[in-house]
């Protein structure tokens, strides 16, 4: 092929590849995602990356229409590529009511995608990581999820965090005091750029879509930015939703909440805190309860890297049957960026902890034995693929952070021996083929 | 919502969705793959479902084109879904040879999508599970091949399979001598097709396509209809290529394959073979060596579960550095499509061992606490979420397939005792709270 015929190897505007300095790291929070959400019984489902145009539309909000990626396929069908995992659940729970059963607890990790602009750490195409329990209204499922996150950060290894929640109760009581009642929907919206934008936008913002009044502004600015240990803000909200059922409902479910969340033995104090937050709100309209979002303490910058609330309805756009249930979506991809940002991800760039050396080209027969020994014993172990010079092999070991080189040229296999080179150390040590395993193990421990 | 307003909740035309039951299954599969690639030592990657249109047309053959899901997008980029994992790896091989060095071994677990005609079993998104060897062209690499594939297929619970092998040096030999050797191309994808439409059509092929006399169709079809075992077969290979150097070479290069094979102790014979069959040729132009293709022994109907083969340059279209090397792809759909038939996917829909059934609404702490005390010794476990009636719980653990049922009323906590229910027998016994974790996993080993 000549020069002028081959094509630019490159990815699209807003997309990116994972190579597997990256992709390592991601599949371990995938793996912790799956692993977290099953502990607790939720049940995976996976649905298509395409839809039907009219199951997406219109579901989101209007950016969501407007970043969806839509096309006409072969038969002429308009699809549309799925901006979430929330829409494909609605249709799916639909679609299979009768089949479910209810209560319906599943999870959902799998790639969405956005035509929105990128900016730094976000993407056209990421992956999210969704759990919902749907067909349950009690206050069990809304501890669960809070407990659900809160161990799956931990096991991501963040010990930093906040879940912050509040209720849309409560903001409904609020907003019925201030005499907003009937214009929560554009209340809310503004109140979720709060940390974004600054209270002097929001409060534009609310003049501008709720005609909110200077003073019904000031109230619901007030309730926003109020702080404190959560004791404090419980007694705070009681006494400005004090003689309002919603306010006062939504308020003894935040309360039972953080109840079960005491119960459930998950150390939710300190610097991993589950902490009320008056000012999340969620923009989407289909909230009606528990909303929550989780902030890393050593990145506020990067946003809530898992968000979720409790909604009335799930699928009234497919059925007629009523849905209430709860969920919450992590953000894998983000989690990921922040675990860039922090340098958490590593440098490994091998899943597999020792490198056989290929070292006399006669020989290869005992070296696919020993790799079949190690790999018989759960040792990851890559056998390099051709007889080339001890240093490159060495060095290609060190590149992709091999922690054990295993060398054995016709002396020592002679001898029924090899050597283990603890390669961050560069200590070579012998041993008996026989005790291999043995040793290669207690190489790995101690390192 | 008026009941005219409401969208019928549908999946496109030859796409599918995964309840738990199937979605369980698959991710065995998906979980067993990355177990099985990561301990010989590949490394995942990533990339995005969109590519430049550019990067995919002409990469596979005329009807991957016509079946490509192609648009334009916001930014009026022309873009396409990938259809296989082989294009993307090779955009990706040659955008990052300087930083990823050689050799490269990577897995690619993700779904590809292709507008073709869906036939039973076969659907316009599907998963495969890639893994590749860049940058070798040692022996080694081609033993591994079929090692990781033997593995993988008894991980997945498969004892009656073939994985059979040929050479492309091999067929280059017997074209060679028929006089066929400028026409290789289209005779391999005439011989490609001879498990699925028979001899005559292939004869009919050969005329039509590649210009073959009778006797040259009789040569073809002779050599891809010897049958027997690998020795006997090796013996007459060497019979029909012997003084044709490419042939013989080939011929060398599967006998040293298959003698790799044989130390690297995954036992090859018996029902889970390892077999020379002079009938695959594979029908992609780019394989240069070893091809390979899987067949269940009881579904043979299926076609091939795994295939893949050797090739001496992967990305000639984005770069001119030569990157030869080998690997071999799962289709994870196919298999669960053939576990599916085979009844091995087995009726749980839950991923966990154990419902605790919520029976006192003011006990909603303790059964948080039992809830976290099980999962943290590793046991997962669900709490029903609202204290329903015992029968319609109980009704739901059976329904779901969960294991074990834990009840514990008022009257039990207090005596801090519980009830285990072991639901396959309906057997209830009664334990102290402080042995409850080791009542449990007896109950869950002896089932």
């Amino acid at each position: 092929m000549s020069k002028q015929d081959r094509i630019t190897p490159r990815t699209l505007k807003g997309f990116r590849d994972y190579p597997p300095e990256l992709a390592l790291p991601r599949e371990r929070i995938i793996e912790t995602a799956r692993h977290v959400y099953r502990s607790f019984g939720y049940a995976p489902i996976d649905t298509p990356a395409l839809e039907y145009l009219e199951i997406l539309t219109g579901k989101g909000s209007e950016e969501t229409d407007k970043q969806l990626y839509r096309f006409t396929d072969h038969g002429s069908r308009e699809v549309g590529m799925r901006f979430d995992l929330t829409v494909p659940l609605a249709r799916f729970a639909a679609q299979y009511a009768q089949q479910l059963g209810l209560p319906f607890k599943r999870y959902h990790i799998a790639s969405v995608w956005r035509g929105e602009n990128p900016q730094k750490g976000r993407y056209r195409e990421f992956m999210q990581a969704d759990f919902d329990t749907v067909g349950s209204t009690g206050v069990a499922s809304d501890i669960e999820t809070v407990v659900v996150l809160h161990t799956l950060l931990r096991a991501c290894g963040f010990e930093r965090f906040a879940i912050r929640i509040n209720h849309r109760g409560v903001l409904d009581g609020v907003l019925d005091k201030a005499g907003l009642a009937g214009r929560s929907a554009p209340v809310l919206r503004a109140l979720d750029k709060l940390a974004k934008i600054g209270p002097e936008k929001v409060a534009e913002d609310l003049k501008q879509t709720a005609e909110a009044s200077a003073t019904q502004i000031d109230a619901v600015l007030q309730f926003a930015s109020l702080t404190g240990e959560n004791a404090t803000l419980l007694a705070e909200i009681q006494r400005l939703v004090a003689g309002n059922a919603t306010g006062e409902a939504g308020l003894e479910r935040l309360r039972e909440t953080l109840t079960g969340v005491a119960a459930s033995q998950i150390d939710p104090g300190g610097e991993a805190a589950v902490r009320i937050d008056p000012a999340i709100a969620r923009g989407l309209d289909y909230y009606t309860g528990l909303v929550l979002e989780t902030l890393l303490t050593d990145l506020p910058g990067i946003g809530s890297v898992a968000s979720g609330g409790r909604y009335d309805n799930l699928a009234g756009l497919y059925t007629s049957q009523s849905l209430p249930g709860i969920g919450a979506s992590l953000g894998v991809d983000r989690l990921l960026a922040a675990m860039e940002e922090l340098g958490q991800t590593g440098a490994a760039r091998t899943p597999a902890d020792v490198l056989i050396v290929y070292f006399a080209e006669d020989r290869l027969a005992d070296y696919l034995r020993l790799s079949a020994t190690l790999r018989a014993q759960g040792i990851a172990t890559e056998l390099y693929p051709e007889p080339k010079k001890l240093a490159k092999q060495l060095q290609y070991a060190d590149k992709r952070g091999f922690r054990v080189a295993l060398i054995a040229g016709p002396d020592e296999l002679a001898r029924d021996e090899c050597q283990l080179k603890h390669l961050a150390t560069s200590e070579a040590i012998s041993t008996p083929l026989a005790d291999v395993v043995t040793t290669v193990r207690r190489l790995l421990d101690s390192i």
